[in-house]
């Protein structure tokens, strides 16, 4: 399936998301992907770096308003939108994070931005560039550096709306109950802290009949995320998630932290790369670290797919990091490159969740046209407690023109 | 050295940064330290959990002016103090960070509540609790959590004013010099992004009369944490920072981000645990994941200096993810404890740093009073170039009165 006047070889892939993808609304979620593939596959043609491939891609993830990033975020407990992302560059090991910041379009370009300073050396008087930046000092750094500002309530959809209207009102419901039941001065701790019934995990006595269970897995879903090697074999990768509905306002989610939501790193002599991008709950991927977990067993030399299922099935499932969590809700997408020789890439794709689904796509220079599809735990496999990971190999050459 | 009618064992070990310490404040430094360990040994004379007295250490040396974290920050390059800290129980491997945060008095107890906020379960509907809070976000925790707010301006020292006109006021020469050399288009991008004439690489050709080398180095010094055992032989770990000074608002260092400024961790069945506590330039610290790292390296088995040396060298200084840094700037500080029996904990306290100096602090529950001193680079060791590490062995009875 070579296409004609293509000039570099390359590969993109991307996810929408590690949660539940209802059928109803799978068709939408897989044009998403493929949307975003073709828009990297467009610069890799252009002989555009690995790093501008990525975040274009994200970037088109960020501008579906059906992701949980961008535009379309969900909301946190005050209403407002508050995005994470972040991008890291294989090659030169640079990397760019935001976190809880709102009125930024596309956070994904402020996280680039941040990992193209570090690439300009110290700034002025020595000091060193940040490598993550947060909340208003974020926007204020997207303002004074021609990143695309929008009012916050700009990214706010009427979808993501109508959820958190539905899931406040349950929430404040929840709360007065609570408190009738407690002297007065125990409210305000209480209201904040208690360890309430858990609907994740099954304790859902109190409200079973009152949230169903498809409002209930959207609760931890859709950190997009994408994974890319260009030409020269190098690898980047990027996510980025507006984080749980409604969450906490200044919480961090693992696609602004470092280890956590990306990972990428060619070898110093340019034989192999590795990349991951991650999806789900937030503080499960981050206590974990589990980017760079991913990465660092497809650089073992191991088969990648038995390597990538022993780090879900150690590092994450049986993680002592979050033993006490029933549910375990993550997902990754990764890619390893081998350049083979000089005319030809190597690449395997992998992706693995503990979650419902996962919604994915990839697209190589060679193709005329992206793949997408829907990731399903098989039946009888439990959502949080089991996995299912899967791989494609791809050869590209280099130059499929030639 | 028994003191009498002590309840219970355990140990402390703090630092009050690794950076450049004058001789001529050196008491001072050690007068801080020496404070931070005597609040923590009387928790765990009665009895406290390793949590509790590590958030106590922590919160003393915060609370010293000559310190860069809590009261003393560095400020940013608006004039404002916005701080960052983080905790870790080794026992539940629970985690509470918080980051870029204004007005709060002790950043250490905001994190400490955030991972007491963790082991009570989940939130109302499900909701997973944050581990990770930044900005106004973490302040309104903080407000709404009965933990100490304050006018953020009672955070901003006479000295770290001084300190910041000095070097504030030699920032915007430096960006007017430049300005002068460029056409009207470029000034805007370049002065906040360009590859300037960096202090601490040693390009200081333009500025080497202008900055002393005192201050020079103020700028990358003074994160401080602390390790603590438990009588039960349980480690936690936390560390503080007011960050780099002239920072970009937003800015987060190693002390807000997870497995970069504190790591701690007790073997499921409580024969050992590690400790660790990071400090230099946050940027660094981060990319190298330096806490995980070196309590990683403790629990391998390995001689324990043989260890952390190994994982400076292999792991920070010769890092790849650092490896365009001229001067890699960190130390850490470590502990590591077997239970030896029933009735005794073996402690291996370690220190190690690239930085000029170190400012330290040690006590047992079984000692009358601490030891505190500045470490110091040998001469002929190039900050930044080569490290020092160091240790030392102490036997303590769990129940020391006996």
């Amino acid at each position: 399936m070579s296409s004609v006047g293509v000039s570099h070889g390359g590969f993109i892939a991307v996810h929408g998301g590690a949660g539940y993808h209802s059928p109803a609304n799978s068709q939408m979620y897989k044009d998403v992907c493929r949307n975003a593939c073709q828009r990297a596959i467009r610069l890799l043609h252009d002989r555009k770096s690995a790093v501008e491939a990525v975040a274009a891609a994200v970037m088109a993830l960020e501008d579906s308003a059906c992701t949980n990033a961008g535009i379309g975020s969900n909301l946190t407990v005050n209403g407002t939108v508050e995005c994470d992302a972040s991008i890291m560059d294989g090659d030169s090991l640079h990397y760019g994070a935001v976190g809880a910041v709102s009125g930024v379009k596309n956070p994904v370009l402020l996280a680039e931005n941040l990992l193209r300073t570090q690439q300009l050396g110290n700034m002025a008087l020595g000091r060193v560039p940040p490598s993550t930046l947060v909340g208003d000092g974020a926007r204020d750094w997207a303002v004074r550096n021609d990143i695309s500002v929008v009012c916050c309530d700009e990214l706010i959809t009427e979808s993501a709306k109508k959820s958190y209207t539905i899931h406040k009102r349950k929430l404040d419901q929840l709360n007065a109950e609570m408190d009738s039941d407690l002297p007065e001065s125990c409210h305000k701790r209480v209201k904040l802290e208690r360890s309430a019934p858990d609907l994740q995990n099954g304790d859902d006595s109190l409200f079973q009949n009152s949230l169903d269970s498809h409002l209930q897995n959207d609760l931890f879903q859709d950190t997009v995320g994408a994974v890319c090697v260009d030409h020269s074999g190098h690898v980047a990768s990027a996510v980025s998630s507006g984080g749980i509905i409604l969450k906490q306002p200044g919480r961090l989610g693992q696609a602004a932290l470092y280890g956590c939501g990306c990972w990428a790193e060619n070898d110093p002599v340019g034989k192999f790369g590795v990349g991951v991008s991650t999806s789900g709950c937030g503080e499960h991927l981050t206590k974990t670290l589990l980017a760079r977990e991913c990465g660092q067993c497809l650089k073992s030399g191991e088969d990648p797919i038995q390597a990538i299922s022993d780090t879900f099935r150690h590092k994450f499932l049986k993680s002592p990091f979050i033993r006490n969590v029933e549910k375990k809700l993550g997902g990754a997408l990764a890619v390893k490159v081998d350049s083979v020789d000089q005319s030809r890439l190597d690449v395997d794709v992998l992706w693995v969740h503990t979650t419902d689904s996962m919604c994915l796509g990839f697209m190589s220079t060679q193709d005329a046209s992206a793949k997408a599809f829907i990731s399903r735990l098989p039946e009888g496999k439990r959502c949080g407690k089991a996995y299912i990971v899967q791989s494609k190999n791809i050869s590209i050459s280099k130059v499929p023109g030639t």
